[in-house]
């Protein structure tokens, strides 16, 4: 990376385990970037120092650069206060206001706080899979079963920020129990644990299957990437098995599609990765699901920006 | 009804059998109405001319009040540029400019129209049961199941003007096939015919019910207003089915307020008259379906306009 000497927006990308951050042009380049541990496990205080340590190293790498401002995505629900409140691996964290937190040590510098997956679909509209789409519903499917909602290349954040929680959308009334204490979320079919369990017991149907080659025989470390893998290498069982979860996701998606007159979706998240099938599989599933009127327009694919849609959706948010 | 020295609204109701056209007040009271024959099996010629008629009728009743504009409620979705497209039970209507058409024949009003179900649902917003709430989520549980969508107090219709079809949320990916062509629709669940057929074949197994002497012993007769009698009367079937369709119907309501971030769900139509019994139902299946942030604050609370929110809602497009 040489000098940098155009204005920058930092973009933080939060997680339990890392926080990751970037230098962001305003044409989405990420000029600079860093990993620190996030320490999510220590408690706020610890986590808040980790953000602050990888602001300013990334700060201290902008050359000629001018700050625009800090955009941070972070697990958990943001609300409209900015209140961060109880983000998913990040440990004793109930609700922290966390750009006000920050601001003493970044004076004058603006800070804005957004959802994690909001960040990611504000990145496939700014810079991705749907900058040429006004409206789309965003998915990003890994462990769980996240979404952002994009309205007008707005981010639809809901009375109260918490739109997009689209992985508790039951597909059956009567189906699997899923963690959040409801049945047939979709999350409790697709989401990273269920589909990895959901798998194992199939392959022990049929042990010929390339998935237990990949995990060398041990069932319990069966997951979506070795999934993927087998279905690349044209494996019919992880075939079958990857077809039949995008199926059930359209289901879901189909919903709010028709609810919300969209007719666009960007599948993200490591499942999506495993490319053509899933996203087919999810565009049929999607076209059945909606009306008359939706489904000639649908449009299902796959995001472009990957791991890196946290840092430029960050970015995105002060851009 | 005394002579009228304030200013009004035309609110048109537009439906296959009539079209009910009255004067509201800005605060919402109809200070006239009339009910003319809307001759839908006749062609789209034979409408606009009722519609013109039942206008020009409630215009010539206003009486010292000044006419503030014609708002109308159509069956059917209303697009961006007006285009009133495919209404159910409006013969031979492809597309038609509602609004243009009629615009030569009251020169210099302001004609806005708009789809019922949001009329309603605006409605409810302005003078009903959702006065209290800026957000919400309207349902009309009739013939079909259909929706409304009210943020920040006004409604939300989506890129394209087809927002709040939420009659085709799947519950089942693997249940009733309905008549949209996809599977497990709620509308296939509890829409009129759907909940009809299935009571009847619940009667056949329990001929003592109090529904089967409602329709005098005939099976076919069978429709939700016996259901909500019976009901009311204590009759244990009538109950039983009310109380599974309300909680279906909270299944795809649950699944709405978790994308939307929404909190509260206003009930109309038909069958909602029933009262607590299939409200109470909708509530507790809406809570369990819900992310637990939102779970304490949902609200489920029945439509308080009846049969004038048709009226009310068109007039509110204009107010």
């Amino acid at each position: 990376m040489g000098t940098i000497n155009t204005a920058v927006a930092v973009g933080v990308d939060l997680g339990g385990t890392t926080v990751k951050t970037g230098l962001v042009s305003k044409t989405g380049e990420i000029l600079y970037h860093n990993k620190f541990d996030s320490k999510g496990d220590q408690g706020p205080e610890s986590v808040i120092k980790q953000i602050a340590l990888s602001i300013k190293d990334a700060i201290a790498h902008r050359g000629g650069g001018e700050i625009i401002g800090i955009g941070i995505g972070a697990p958990g629900v943001v609300d409209n206060d900015g209140y961060v409140k109880a983000p998913p691996n990040l440990l004793h964290w109930d609700a922290i206001p966390l750009a006000k937190r920050l601001q003493k040590e970044f004076d004058g510098i603006t800070i804005n706080v957004e959802n994690d997956a909001n960040c990611a679909a504000i990145a496939e509209s700014r810079f991705g899979a749907g900058k040429e789409y006004p409206d789309f519903l965003f998915i990003i499917w890994g462990t769980g079963i996240g979404g952002g909602i994009i309205l007008n290349r707005k981010l639809f954040r809901g009375p109260t920020g918490g739109a997009g929680e689209v992985g508790h959308i039951s597909i059956d009334h009567e189906g699997p129990l899923c963690g959040c204490g409801a049945r047939g979320c979709i999350e409790a079919y697709i989401g990273q644990k269920y589909l990895s369990h959901n798998t194992a017991e199939k392959v022990k149907a049929r042990p010929s299957s390339l998935i237990l080659k990949l995990v060398g025989g041990d069932y319990a470390k069966i997951e979506p990437i070795y999934i993927s893998q087998a279905a690349e290498a044209g494996d019919e069982l992880a075939r079958s098995i990857l077809t039949e979860a995008g199926t059930l996701l359209g289901v879901a998606v189909g919903g709010v599609m028709n609810t919300m007159d969209l007719r666009v979706s960007v599948i993200g998240g490591g499942v999506s990765a495993a490319g053509d099938l899933v996203i087919n599989a999810v565009r049929d599933s999607v076209r059945a699901h909606v009306l008359k009127p939706l489904r000639d327009d649908i449009r299902v694919i796959q995001s472009k920006l990957g791991n890196n849609a946290g840092i430029l959706g960050a970015a995105g948010l002060v851009l």
